[in-house]
């Protein structure tokens, strides 16, 4: 499987797409918005009078409503500043970026309702472009980047980890699908070292892109413990694991197909990314941070109502991934699985998500 | 109607699809990629030692292999000229533009699959966006592009002409859908109007986007005649009105949709183009020319089959804004009635076409 193509979040606007179903990330987001409206102050601070043009960029965009409320975000700071230094027209120029599998349409689509884009008599023009690709690779032109922001994007691998087959060629991950209690201690090494190298691959690109004083906003899933296997960050992957099982055990799908997937995510620890940033040298932490919250769907008090609302949440963001190993076919009984499986078992309680907050500024020279 | 959402090629990558029937432009674009290939060169006879990245814009770039194309005449002009001067990588900045409604996720798709995008050990790195927006506006910030390219794309129109009811509200361009040699007067001067506003936008866009000294080559589809009612120019329209026409005889279409409609395109004469890029005042002419083209199918020997490919060529540029006027439901039957008017009236054959090139530079201070 290559993870550039199966990766994507549910496309269109229906039931089960991500852009109707991402309210967690957008809680996240509305969270953070102080950081970010921090970030763009600072960048003011610094340089700004010099600028023609801010450049952001929104790594790992998708289609969510998410990714407008974070250039309207932007804007609104501008043009306080705009107010404030008693300055011309100022020019906003966004990139949003995805796999190229993701739906641009449907984004387009959303941001010309959404954002005022163009030179409309504002005080600040807003230019926004759609980049197609892997930010783990370079997207950019050197120096091109003055603030780059990232929203539950950076956690994703460029692949699944290697080496979790035997040399005899067996699976070393049985019946799960991400690291578990259960999984021996290659599992949670392979994970590391892959999300290790994928995220020095990312803070190695942007390191060229960013200019030097440039900031990046990050916010990414991540956990408290120390331990990789604790609930806080398995979640969704240890139970959709149970969910495909139970289907195995039904014949419904094929064993070995479970046994051989990983996914490409991992939630790192708050000093596992600590440690990768600072070894690179690129980055300075400005800021770092993380809080615990409730998915939205906590509010609900009907355990099923709250389950099933947490199911379509799950569905529209590993739906593609998990179809393109299981088959299209199997995926309603398998999130109903799913649905079932946490009702049942854990009483329909879904545990708070941990995300990490990173400002980072570019070291010059 | 509004334009910005009706105007698009066909979709996707079908027998209808825009991207399977776009063998006209492509030998349009074969035919000036000379002209490209200079106007590379004379930037960088200009001063492209100072430069960091050239940016380009493809400007209705649609989902034709076109673009690609573009693209890869661009970078291997870059890749000579890093050669020659014995430079380290260069970088290219490629922007693709076009409506909001175009196809952009089959435009992405293909595109990663046909140039090498990123910096992949090559002497130019390649990076490519997306830009959602109308050209008769502002996309881009303040001297942010370097040479712009646009091929069969500036003759569209931002709204189908105004004027062209009576005070009474009477159709004024009756059975007809663009300029035919029965129209009144007052159509062609509605359109040459309509074409004049539309494409002074254009140019005072491109003057602030375009730095002092950068490009713009644009071919679009004209007349060599000072006729706008030559069939050089009308082919398509009169023979689609024709077939829309017999329809509303047999009742299928209501007669008011055809005479209220107008098609927002024009097809202007040398001496028009040249006279509005002299008022407008920010670009000088540096080469305008005129040339005659047959159509690719005029190779088939068959009429019939020579006019069914005719037709599915139509049909993947004219479709999406002609079914938004008369449904859906009517497509096939309109294209077929199309197809044999032109064997039996006009025994198959099919007038030359005739394309402006034109290269402007953007005047200093």
């Amino acid at each position: 499987m290559e993870v550039k193509e199966a990766l994507f979040m549910n496309r269109g606007e229906g039931e089960n797409s991500y852009a109707q179903n991402s309210s967690f990330t957008q809680k996240v987001a509305s969270m953070t918005m102080p950081v970010l409206e921090n970030a763009v102050e600072t960048l003011f601070s610094k340089d700004f009078h010099l600028l023609q043009a801010l450049n952001v960029v929104d790594l790992g965009c998708a289609t969510s409503p998410n990714t407008f409320t974070v250039i309207s975000t932007i804007k609104r700071m501008m043009e306080k500043k705009c107010r404030e230094l008693n300055c011309q027209t100022l020019e906003l120029q966004v990139y949003l970026n995805d796999l190229p599998g993701n739906d641009f349409n449907t984004l387009f689509k959303g941001l010309l309702s959404k954002v005022v884009v163009g030179n409309k008599c504002e005080e600040v023009s807003c230019y926004v472009m759609g980049v197609p690709g892997s930010f783990h690779g370079r997207l950019f032109p050197r120096n091109s980047l003055r603030l780059v922001h990232s929203c539950y994007s950076a956690h994703w691998l460029s692949q699944a980890p290697k080496g979790l087959t035997s040399r005899e060629g067996l699976a070393l991950n049985r019946r799960k699908i991400y690291i578990s209690k259960t999984s021996p201690l290659v599992v949670r090494e392979a994970y590391l070292s892959q999300f290790h190298e994928d995220f020095t691959m990312f803070l190695n690109a942007r390191s060229q892109e960013v200019v030097p004083n440039g900031c990046m906003v990050l916010i990414l899933p991540g956990r408290q413990s120390s331990n990789p296997s604790s609930m806080e960050s398995c979640f969704t992957w240890e139970l959709l694991a149970i969910a495909i099982g139970e289907l195995v055990s039904q014949g419904l799908i094929d064993e070995d197909k479970l046994d051989t997937f990983n996914v490409p995510s991992y939630f790192p620890s708050l000093e596992e990314v600590k440690d990768i940033v600072e070894r690179d040298g690129s980055f300075t932490i400005d800021h770092m941070v993380g809080f615990e919250l409730d998915t939205p769907q906590m509010q609900e008090n009907d355990k099923w109502v709250r389950v099933e609302k947490l199911a379509k949440a799950v569905r529209a963001f590993t739906e593609p991934i998990i179809s393109n190993q299981f088959g299209h076919e199997i995926m309603d009984k398998l999130y109903d699985k799913f649905t079932y499986i946490v009702v049942s078992d854990l009483e329909g309680k879904i545990p708070k998500t941990t995300s990490i907050v990173l400002v980072l500024s570019k070291i010059i020279g």
